[in-house]
């Protein structure tokens, strides 16, 4: 860098970064020496196109320079012939070409840029930087001679040494072999695929290609949960989503929960094997899938980032889970891991490829929560945030700027559905969203499916494939709080019978009631109910769910949060209303609780583009402050006493419906006692 | 450190290392402060017994001090139980028991130190200081509790850190599987073996064991040629060799010497692979041979080194040699390679155990080479030593202090025996040692299996299974000079007729003569000749070696060597005398010629006793002068000077019957002048 100020004054926006350097300047050079970041896959040779700029010229007030006619080289011989071949956009100039001659203001447009921003779509407008492990790099290799006996994979480690001052370099066995005819098939150019390790600074050849390869490379970003895989096909270049793709985990036959799947470990020998071998299947499908769909060739995709839970973890690396089904529920590591594709069994995708899981945050809290801390960042909130992952195990986050809390709640399964009466999982045919009328407790639904109530013209038609075949998740939470409002379920959670709630509905059903939401039985279809026990198992749930959120409260030493955040798939299709209802979080008002989707799959994605992403989530991992409900004194309390329906406050004074509720309380039979009751539960279920 | 002189002196020996510590300090930490090579695998609980010590007690004038009796504490009962139950030996104290109370000298025995010396048997008394890769550590580990939720693994490196100051530790994912169960059944007490990379200086798990482990590790030194493959089992504690095996190289079967195996890979697609495949099989047969032998448990293998030459090299790590058979000779790599055993199909040692493969020297000039130079030290030597090492090519280093060069020669595969009318590969029935009486012109020889001459009464009793089936390549090294000094054969490589050299041993052979070295043709055994094609392929061979040599002397501007070392299994097997009187190599006194044996495998035994060996032999090939003979301008001529039998000069005087033999030549046939026929020899061949 010159420090004369009689050298040109370059200017580069949008990152205001300027210098001065001496007349003669590539801009490619200048914007390295400054510091800018410009783009080149081929080093500066003018082939492959990537550090195209735009020069401005006229009067810049506010940077206070004139740029002149000609402040840049004229267009040389290159950039002539790439205009002609393939078109240079008007005003653009190749930033290796150009030269430097007077004053100029140089803007780098956003694909032009290695580390450019991706705004992301959600409400807060995360914007993320681009900065994949995995890059392309053109190089021109020295040829081999007589005289000079070194190895050709040392020869290409020279040039990039010398043409990207990138050392440390290593190759695996399967690229050394390839090296030779590649090499000598390009005429000693070639693109190497070259992924950075984030820990070690260690630079791995994962593919290589003869002469200047112009293609994207493509990463996968998998949210591998206990009932579906998830992924995206992602860009590797600018963040943005090809496919996506989604398929059944096939460890459900061993177990449709994650301590079932624990056991069937413990009682099989080889059990845990097996499932390795069943989800690592499902993975190599799911990459096929995606391949398919997209028409890219997976060899081509040489990154992937999972995250999971601990036991979806441990059965993915092949490690037998046992220790994650007792206390102290010890994983084997909980540090974030890469390893090559092969290693996994992962064969469709490029062998070589980076598979990069997550940290896990505790035995109980898994690479998936981490990655949800990374797609929301709470230990970067002004304010204090709760993030509730919901599954058969939640998970809660807890934090704002000055410390995040984690911890894992045993909801059990019936927030998805599952061990509900007529529970099912949401998929065409489910009741999803429920509505009773409070006067005239008649109840009307959506099934996923349709888009209508299932009192709106239409429905029927919509319907005639899937049929009406149970409840999923979400539509039993809200089952469940409209029978509240409705007043057809007391604050103990207890459902009256016809004649206390005045509708037949409500039909007996051995010594307690059940509401009957819809009945098909003339037609030979079902009957879909609401028992009792359906209600005690949703008590449970929100209770364990609710418990966590006050223990992690207790921990911080607050009594209000100031927002929620609903996350996971699940999570997205809940109604905040009624969740709140429910008494599944703390209160806050309703314009505080957001839906961030599948935020797991959100981070696993932040952590594929970007490198400083992974360091940073291994850091805030270590700093969460890990809350251990099994064996927190507070927590049976705290879950005891959630167990009601509902916490009715401020934030729901809006809800007329509800504040002018009559509160009823139904005559409990002699064995119906809520907390007596529970504990005989199991053996119910 | 203590810099206070009032407190007690510390002397250790024999490293002489002193210094003032704290009393109270316990031996081993003083040792650790002082800088001492004091082993310890429990990291100081008293239970390996690797640091134990013996005081030495009174006056000191040499070092100036007086140890009186209480310089160190009493015995504890760690000690006490450790006499009791395994035997202290007299005068011996556990360096992490005994407390420095006054001024006292203490001695590390040699088995005591890690890095203890260990002294060659060979005639230099080479030392190598013992710094295997691969060591254990015992640790005991902090056990998981609900509240500090972090991974098992993460207390692993935890305690590594605080007991041995070891960071950087990674596990693959074999290990992270078997790291619950082996923790809880040594109850959180372990001993890991642990794998220090020369370059990273990363440690990485290789195997574990519950509680303390006091068995030894093992290593291989591999010696992988071209015919055979050579190993030693090694004690990785004290560089010992517990067992040695051979085996053929499997490839055989896709040709006889180097460059046909890379024209079958070339012919054959996938050729290459078979004969990866057939090497790696060999590998792993040799290790089961190893076990079976020795006792050892092959899993108990974490470590071998391997020498070989460069299409070896291609062949084992699965990649096409093809550049190696053709100019420029490019390696795919020429740096050294550590990968896990697995990654190379070595199944039946530890598959997480580490291989290591020396760096090659040029596109000719291999890893055996490397490991030849790292054994010899020409670059350490204060004269000018040639190293040769035979075989179908022959591998040359000259060198001193100041400079070392390296290249190779064609040789082709004469001087082992193969292309030789009678030859043979050298097993039992083959003519190894020949003398001809320079009178009688009757011959001699020696078989291998019986230690006596074919004259000596016996002889026949010896070879009675084996018979007499050939001639070896020492045997026809040996016959040719010795036809040459009894007037056979003439200065320029002809053999006389029975006529002119007096002898019906030589007997007609088409337009040339053969010399019969034995006939058992009455008995319907072989006829054992020395024909003039063979003498051609001697002087071939012989020339191309000495014409390296020429070549490597022209190159560092010399005309004389100071010693030369033969080195290879064969080189271990020829008569320097006949070699030199041949002319395979420069004159120089007889004494100064010297056999090295399987220098090539000694190098790899010191690779893989010595990190730091590695280290060196990385650099020592970097600087190596490579000199390549078929670029070199001279190399034809020297060639052709080197063709006549042979040079006599000075150091020959001794040799009565050289010198004062009769100068014979004999008529040369229009078309045996050696020049011409050489040109056609290969279409003879």
């Amino acid at each position: 860098m010159s420090d004369s100020t009689t050298d040109p004054l370059v200017i580069f926006t949008p990152s205001g970064k300027r210098g001065h350097v001496a007349a003669g300047t590539r801009v490619l050079d200048a914007a390295r020496q400054l510091g800018v970041d410009l783009d080149s896959v081929c080093g500066g040779r003018g082939i492959c196109s990537k550090c195209q700029v735009t020069p401005a010229y006229g009067e810049f007030p506010k940077h206070g320079i004139h740029v002149a006619e000609g402040a840049l080289s004229e267009w040389n011989r290159v950039e002539e012939r790439y205009d002609r071949v393939r078109g240079l956009r008007e005003g653009r100039r190749l930033g290796c070409q150009a030269e430097v001659l007077g004053d100029v203001v140089i803007d780098v447009p956003p694909e032009s840029q290695v580390h450019r921003q991706v705004v992301r779509k959600e409400a807060d407008k995360r914007t993320v930087h681009m900065d994949p492990a995995t890059r392309l790099f053109y190089i021109e290799v020295e040829e081999p001679d007589l005289a000079t006996p070194t190895g050709d994979f040392q020869r290409v480690k020279e040039a990039l040494h010398e043409q990207f001052g990138i050392d440390a370099v290593t190759a695996p066995l399967s690229i050394l072999g390839r090296l030779q005819k590649v090499l000598r098939k390009g005429e000693w150019k070639v693109t190497l695929a070259l992924h950075k390790g984030h820990r070690d600074h260690e630079w791995q050849v994962l593919d290589l290609w003869p002469g200047l390869r112009e293609e994207n490379l493509w990463g996968l970003a998998i949210d591998l949960g206990s009932t579906t895989i998830a992924a995206h096909l992602v860009n590797l270049r600018d963040g943005t989503v090809e496919a996506s793709a989604g398929i059944m985990n096939p460890q459900i036959r061993f177990g449709e929960d994650l301590m079932s799947r624990v056991s069937y470990s413990m009682m099989n020998p080889g059990g845990d094997q097996e499932m390795t071998r069943a989800v690592r299947q499902a993975l190599n499908q799911l990459i096929t899938n995606l391949g398919d769909q997209s028409g890219i060739d997976p060899v081509e995709i040489v990154e992937a980032v999972i995250v999971c839970n601990p036991v979806m973890h441990h059965l993915l690396l092949g490690i037998d889970p046992f220790e994650l089904g007792q206390a102290p529920f010890a994983p084997a590591t909980s540090e974030s891991i890469s390893v090559p594709m092969r290693e996994l069994g992962i064969t469709t995708a490029n062998p070589e490829g980076q598979i990069f899981i997550l940290p896990i945050i505790a035995g109980h809290v898994g690479a998936d929560s981490a990655a949800v801390a990374l797609a929301e960042e709470p230990g970067k909130s002004d304010d204090l945030v709760l993030i509730v992952d919901v599954g058969t195990n939640a998970e809660l986050l807890l934090g704002d700027r000055e410390q995040v809390l984690a911890c894992s709640s045993p909801t059990g399964p019936a927030l998805e559905g599952a061990q509900i009466s007529s529970g099912q999982r949401a998929a065409p045919g489910a009741i999803e969203r429920v509505e009773i009328d409070p006067v005239t407790r008649e109840p009307r639904f959506k099934v996923i499916g349709s888009d209508r109530w299932s009192d709106e013209p239409g429905f029927s038609m919509d319907i005639t494939h899937s049929g009406i075949t149970g409840i999923c998740g979400s539509g039993i939470i809200e089952a469940v709080a409209e029978m509240r409002i409705a007043g057809i379920v007391d604050r103990h959670g207890l459902i009256g019978s016809a004649e206390q709630t005045g509708t037949q509905r409500c039909v007996p059903d051995g010594r307690t009631h059940s509401y009957l939401l819809h009945d098909d039985s003339a037609n030979g279809g079902p009957r879909i109910l609401v028992t009792q026990a359906d209600i005690r198992a949703i008590q449970l749930a929100k209770s364990a769910l609710y418990a966590g959120a006050e223990l992690l409260m207790e921990e911080k030493g607050v009594d209000h949060v100031d927002r929620v955040v609903l996350a996971g798939a699940f999570g997205a299709h809940i109604s905040p209303k009624h969740a709140m209802i429910l008494g599944m979080f703390p209160d806050v008002p309703l314009d505080k609780v957001r839906s961030a989707g599948n935020a797991a799959g959100t981070g696993a994605r932040i952590a594929l583009c970007s490198v400083a992403a992974r360091a940073e989530i291994e850091h805030e991992v270590r700093v969460i402050n890990k809350v251990e409900t099994a064996i927190a004194p507070h927590f049976q309390e705290f879950f005891v006493g959630a167990n009601g329906i509902p916490h009715l406050t401020a934030p729901f004074e809006n809800l007329a419906t509800i504040v002018t509720l009559p509160e009823v309380a139904f005559n409990a039979s002699p064995h119906s006692h809520p907390r007596r009751r529970r504990k005989r539960e199991p053996a119910e279920g």
